[in-house]
């Protein structure tokens, strides 16, 4: 399939298209138009087509969208139809959730291994994922090419092991420390900063006027 | 001072600021101009002044922004002058990482309880937050003013359990479950979708040719 360049609004949107549909897939439903997705999804349909446009349309015809079709296709462009590799940096509570959290691995996202500082969990597992030593981190991403780093370790030492990220063999990082990693552009980051999140919805509340 | 409706764009980008202004503070920086501030965050001037300007621009004059004012004026507008009470609901290995999180207690954002309906955790601790029955949501909610319920539940439950807040004093719901909750326009929802954000990063990976 050709794909234009397409914007990061666009591919933020795309994983929610794929929730409402397999979630549509999973109650049955074969066919949906636009407008009842617009409808389901609270987004203007005329939004909807432009964004699967980006992609050749997932050829709607006037009785709408195959939804078993569309939501492989998503999947597809996702990158959800190859599995993915990961290591998680920082088993702490955090880590650890991010590790059980089944749903990734359903999609194929499996961790490979954990590294904490803390001796007292060094040599456990979380589930069947061992925990190692933070030493061992450089020499296994060495030998192990790995899709994805998570990180979950304070923002004091998130550069530094940025640092040795970089010179590993990984593709992407998943970053949870508070800051802006400084990695080249051929190393993919994706940032989930909470407190951003959490302040967000401090001023939502405040400009609600609930809160004075 | 006078606020036009800002899009949640801005709004999205102002905690980001508000961190870099932060550090910047720390390291005893008095004065930085747009250009500096761009360099720094690597975003354009002009947007920063756009940015700005939704809030009255900040009085940059030739030499520069005061820092200090800045950061003050961005944590007021974030609604950061004020604290905020908050609950969790689901005491799992995500919401004992949110709540033992001191970021969000140095912030103002502190937690009064947690829920679950494990039986082997109810009557326990996280830190100092006493972990409650799940039964006991809706009249602790209905007595405790609570700024924001956060929701890190399976999805299956997520729903049934943002009916019960919204019969009570929440304001604000901090949403991991991996669904859009339906919920009154009063109460603010800020969802963190973390397959979402991991699917992303998938996508991205594929696009960068790195992974066939």
């Amino acid at each position: 399939m050709e794909e234009k360049d397409i914007s990061q609004a666009v591919i933020s949107r795309l994983p929610r298209y794929f929730r409402y549909l397999g979630e549509l897939r999973d109650e049955g439903i074969q066919r949906i138009s636009s407008r009842e997705l617009s409808e389901l999804m609270h987004v203007t349909a005329s939004q909807i087509r432009q964004d699967f446009n980006n992609f050749g349309g997932f050829g709607q015809q006037g009785y709408g969208y195959n939804v078993e079709y569309l939501y492989d296709e998503i999947g597809k462009i996702l990158g959800l139809d190859s599995s993915h590799s990961m290591i998680i940096i920082g088993a702490g509570n955090l880590g650890q959730a991010l590790v059980n959290y089944m749903n990734f691995r359903n999609r194929g996202f499996y961790f490979t291994a954990a590294f904490d500082i803390n001796p007292a969990i060094i040599g456990q597992k979380i589930g069947d994922v061992p925990i190692l030593s933070m030493d061992e981190l450089p020499e296994y991403i060495r030998i192990h090419e790995t899709d994805i780093a998570v990180l979950t370790v304070p923002k004091q030492e998130a550069k530094e092991i940025a640092k040795t990220l970089v010179g590993g063999r990984i593709r992407a990082i998943w970053n949870f420390a508070h800051i802006d990693l400084p990695v080249p552009p051929e190393i993919q980051v994706e940032n989930v900063h909470l407190s951003d999140s959490l302040m967000k919805l401090s001023y939502n509340i405040r400009r609600a006027g609930n809160k004075e």
